[in-house]
């Protein structure tokens, strides 16, 4: 489970940030990636990547701005060209249903795959054996929303050795136990599941936002994640300007994510007013209000660990 | 007046070659620029070069296929953020008003300066006292068109010192020779306009064509031009191929070319099949039928010159 940075900047390509877009690479959990949000260009940073379009199985788009969905529909017919052939799902506000079908049918473009387009009008976006993922509404001048992708708790594995001196027969035994079922063996012996299993294995929440001024709202819905990628358009002194444009700074983040028992902040959405220099001082802002809290930039791969140390 | 290539790849983009977009540099003639077709990434392209958007004075899309035209919402927009503010004119085949309308409304971006959309149904697209652009329908899968563009002639210079020697007082006089009329002076003196002038300057003529088989209309309509724009989507041993997918070879463009009197060929729409060698390849078969046949690359500048010594 990775993130993988393509685009960081905001409001319009630079030589430095491309246009949003970030991958969760899923290849270990399921052997597919999601991407949010799809900039223009975003599919040429993907060939300068090892990422792989064939992989992509859901699209979630925060809003409809053009600099988090422009590159969508050469996106979706790259995909083509380039054989993927398992069906895409993609979630995100009313309107962009309208937007892929209309571009896709007036440039006359055929998919060898299904497309699945949702409009989302409710918390709960998708959910399977493995993950459980929740959309909350933001705060900006257009309908912007945050994505919650909780990985659901795997059960620990089993203790073979320790099952075996037990004198615990191999065969349906051995799942029922993995399923956390105590059982009763034939001469009677009680076997606690608990015993006989390593912990199970914690499941991981990644956060990520939309366009967005932080609302009570937008900060409880981050509240206690593992990862939280949340956007920094503004330095710290410019609350009114972040107020204005529904945006936020870099500091007002940091102290929400420090609120809130976030584990790592990353930062992106970048304005391209911040250069080299621009950019060390606002995650230095940042970390003044929450340590763990790191600046994205394009190409960036984050591995999120099991165990994060919170502050 | 110089052709500067952005894109010159077919179908997707690729690491060496970005999707369709040609640059018309009128920056001495008129202080602007032309853009044919503006595929993904154009403005990406555009960031890497020396060309400003503010002097983008008309862009001219030749098919509505994604590869032509999916850059336009992004480099519209990101005009705007970059301060143009003068008039915007494009031209296409029907659709491109819905396209560009549909996309800037459901992602509310709103322009700083006055965009005009034309749908073409007619022959001549554009003229004013310098240019005229016309256009002509080819042969592809879906409407696609060819433009034409014809500098006109421009009056010679006049000739001072001959004229002072022969008495002729500045003023209007001189206005009228230089618009080659003859006048006669007070004391009864013809004077010849072409005599006191340098010979007219002479305009050039450049064809962009959209993708497309060759046609007897199609060839005609490049006939005597300076320089044409051809795509070359396949090697010459693919005509089979070519003529399925509504496509060219480099040998059938270079033989119309050659057939036709054109000055110089450039070659673009390069497919992605044809690494450093499979172009160099295209680019011999096409010189081997018509010598001043040359593959483009992106962010090559042609300068057209005023004379071409045709074979």
């Amino acid at each position: 489970m990775e993130l993988y940075f393509l685009g960081t900047g905001a409001g319009m390509p630079a030589r430095e940030r491309n246009v949003t877009s970030i991958c969760l690479k899923l290849y270990e959990e399921r052997g597919t990636m999601w991407m949010f949000d799809c900039g223009e260009g975003t599919q040429h940073q993907v060939l300068r990547s090892p990422l792989k379009l064939s992989r992509l199985e859901k699209i979630f788009i925060t809003h409809l701005h053009g600099d988090h969905i422009y590159g969508l529909p050469g996106l979706l017919t790259s995909r083509s060209y380039q054989g993927g052939d398992t069906p895409l799902e993609i979630y995100g506000p009313p309107g962009v249903k309208k937007y892929i079908e209309t571009v896709l049918s007036l440039s006359e473009a055929h998919l060898d795959y299904d497309l699945i387009i949702s409009e989302l009008d409710r918390e709960l976006v998708f959910e399977d054996h493995q993950f459980r993922v929740t959309m909350a509404k933001l705060e900006h001048r257009i309908d912007s929303y945050g994505y919650r992708i909780e990985e659901k708790e795997r059960p620990g594995k089993l203790l073979h050795e320790k099952l075996s001196e037990a004198g615990v027969p191999p065969g349906p035994l051995y799942a029922a136990i993995k399923s956390g079922n105590d059982v009763t063996l034939e001469d009677g012996t009680r076997i606690e599941a608990a015993e006989y299993t390593s912990p199970p294995i914690p499941g991981r929440t990644v956060v990520i936002m939309g366009d967005t001024r932080i609302t009570e709202g937008s900060a409880r819905f981050c509240s206690g994640a593992d990862v939280v990628v949340h956007e920094a358009t503004f330095a710290g002194d410019l609350d009114d300007l972040a107020h204005k444009y529904y945006h936020t700074t870099a500091k007002q983040a940091a102290r929400m994510a420090m609120q809130q028992g976030v584990g790592v902040l990353i930062l992106t959405h970048i304005s391209s007013r911040y250069q080299k220099e621009g950019t060390e001082q606002l995650e230095q802002e940042a970390k003044s209000e929450f340590e763990n809290s790191f600046i994205a930039r394009d190409f960036w791969e984050y591995a999120i660990p099991r165990i994060i140390q919170k502050q």
